[in-house]
């Protein structure tokens, strides 16, 4: 076989681990908590059906491309949890590490593409990472509504957590920060979420 | 809320439930069997990066948002296994009416679409939609070599019935289609395929 398709099965393969990478969100039921592969393909579905709420007008394919690929470097780094302060000081280092391996099993022209595309998304300047980032923010507040915050409310995270968090969600797109801004206050009444201390 | 966005959020939310829709293929370390969730991201991914292999160029984009919902109709109707003789004649008969439901939660536009995308999927006939079906079919011989052939040996698959699921591979992708044939005949030897009858 031709070493340009090895590469790339390889490569495919290896995203089965995807599959395996769990996140703290929880599906809309509460039953478990989803991984990498099924939030990537969320993300995807809302780019096809949301884009026309980005605040500047974006390529669809290329938005579609970062979101399937955008936390593949957690293979290797893992999932570490939006609210995990230590976590996250490390997480930049060991995701760097990640994609230096992970994207290498591909042939270099395709290898160079998803590594800019994981950079661009990780640095949200473009209209692209903008929207992508929104969409990465957006889904899981969708998830831990429809779950009664049940994420939320095992780690005991307060309103200003998600706020702070939330701070560039608007950057890609106001239409779609307004609708979550509706399901952070609804989740601040109802509890699943602290009232800022 | 704008009655469009919440009925794409709508539809959104519902998408979820593609998490909980199993397959009968084990993931690459045979550790449990994937959703269709992840199935359709890595679907989304081949598209990506295997694009090249068509027979006839394809557009993109369109094969990618084929691929991301090809499957969602089984969230009413269930996933029937490639080789459950019964499940599969009265397959596209659940599916139309799942089909029916699930996609007019969008508004009409979209709901049009992804029916129009859906269903020319299931026909097969345009080069975006051979392709597509080229790599449903070559994605569960990959997880299934990886797996060393666990779904085959537990349903006592024989190499004849891969061969004829597999009649138009060749379609979408020639050179997909000569990969596949690598891992039929390697699975056939080792004995995780059952020779022909």
């Amino acid at each position: 076989m031709e070493e340009r398709l090895q590469k790339q099965m390889e490569f495919i393969l290896e995203m089965d681990r995807s599959k395996q990478i769990g996140r703290q969100t929880y599906l809309h039921d509460a039953s478990r908590k989803e991984n990498d592969a099924e939030h990537a393909w969320h993300l995807a579905l809302m780019v096809m059906l949301l884009s026309e709420y980005a605040n500047t007008e974006i390529d669809v394919l290329k938005t579609m491309e970062m979101v399937l690929i955008h936390d593949v470097v957690e293979i290797d780094a893992g999932d570490t949890y939006a609210y995990d302060t230590v976590g996250n000081s490390s997480k930049r280092e060991r995701e760097e590490k990640a994609a230096d391996r992970i994207f290498s099993l591909l042939p270099e022209d395709q290898a160079r593409k998803l590594r800019d595309l994981w950079e661009e998304f990780e640095a949200g300047k473009t209209a692209e990472a903008k929207f992508a980032n929104t969409l990465d923010k957006v889904q899981p507040l969708m998830l831990n509504d429809a779950s009664d915050g049940l994420a939320w409310r095992e780690h005991g995270i307060d309103r200003s957590q998600v706020i702070k968090r939330n701070a560039k969600t608007a950057e890609g797109s106001e239409t779609l920060w307004e609708y979550a801004k509706q399901l952070i206050d609804r989740n601040t009444e109802n509890g699943n979420l602290k009232q800022d201390r």
